[in-house]
């Protein structure tokens, strides 16, 4: 299988991830659970540091949760212990109160996975999906405007 | 969204497990990455008891890996702390060194999530593919046919 | 370091862990953490079907919560993947709202690990410790009686 | 039960963890076993960046493994979602092939529990303690003593 290239486009949320010792199986690579858990991660820190909605306050005080309704992931090439890599989180679709984004796993330049992720926001009272506030729509369109591709 | 009902077919591989505290999230709801874990563990299971081909051994002794290629999974109902979930896999496709797979998670006959996953046995020491040993292929074979609904 | 030698208590609550590919580590053996996850999930299963007080119930519905306060391990050999190994729970100190107990690692009569851990019950509305209810309290002292050593 | 106050010694190897969603359990708080696996990436981090010697090329190059014997731990305060608490980590006891840490977990100056672990170096080939390396045990010995508290 060729390598495929990747730059994230300017503006991309992208954040560095230590693979730990305990992240890597017995066959010395990262078991692939643990992905998704860093994928959670960088999506928290998106909510916080670039959308300006804190992520923690989202949940514990606002009572919203974030179920993943559908995930795909491609693995193209395994990363071991000590590696650096860089996931970068782009926006696919907002809908009503669903949001569609990918992650790119890539290291020097070259994609290590690729997920396609769809999570939708709901009340941890009512257990019913919620639309997404207008103010965390709109830093998500401005997002997605503002990483669009050329 | 309506229920998916769910009968698996006679002589399939099902498993039960207990969504334990620490599977659950701050939602009290099982947290994702788990339902992976989980599925890799069924799958040990499988090869072990179903098929007759010891994972450990193939791992460790044989230095074999069935590193995942492709993941999609659908989220249909969420899981609590205590509750009781089936799992079941079904083989879709055995290629030359891939295994193509579906794992469905149900409770009372009804669908909570649903994962089709491409695994691909590789060799740890070169870290290139290798074809399935023709006993493993032959018991994967046997399996699907007698797992096939009618 | 010799062997340390082992015989549950007649009556006491053990139960079976099969180290998972997911539990090992680079160095093929069972990365520590996992041993406290499960150490919890014995302490669920001992308080739902040995005590007969479940556990889920009294995390969600009654809003209790079991912290630990302290914790001690001696790892003595390590386990590895496909090795079956029993753990079995035994009561030192049943204090007004803490509990301490002993876990002890074992196969083929031979101690793998041994912890001690003191957890103390409190309510996750108040965040303070509560006494432990009669109940739980008088299943665990009759647990603590009938697997005393002679 | 009273704040213990800490203030890390000057050129002490501390670190920041974000509490995670995925680190925290139903009632709200840091599930303890993310805890000794944050203190394992703390010891990574300090053997590769305040030790010199690469942690991973330790254990996949040189083949040597750092299992933990005995691990205690006592828990103050507990962390909730989102909070940014820090690890210390300081030496008490430099043995042949044994490592004898503590690890404090603080957040403002207040400790939220604090841990002693006990590791010993060994060979994944012969699975025997080996004698620390010298230049490995100079830099420990080296870190000791400017962190010692006056």
């Amino acid at each position: 299988m060729p390598e495929e290239k990747f730059t994230p486009p300017a503006g991309a949320f992208t954040r560095s991830v230590t693979n730990r010792f305990s992240h890597c199986d017995p066959a010395g690579i990262v078991y692939f659970p643990h992905y998704f858990d860093m994928f959670n991660g960088l999506i928290e820190d998106w909510y916080t540091q670039e959308l300006r909605h804190d992520y923690a306050q989202l949940i514990m005080g606002g009572r919203f949760g974030f179920p993943f309704v559908h995930i795909e992931c491609d693995f193209k090439i395994p990363s071991r212990i000590g590696e650096v890599i860089e996931l970068t989180l782009l926006v696919e679709r907002i809908g009503r109160s669903s949001l569609g984004i990918a992650i790119v796993c890539h290291r020097d330049g070259v994609i290590r996975l690729r997920a396609r992720m769809v999570t939708a926001m709901m009340s941890l009272e009512t257990k019913k999906p919620v639309a997404l506030p207008q103010g965390l729509r709109e830093a998500m369109e401005a997002y997605q405007r503002r990483t669009a591709a050329a």
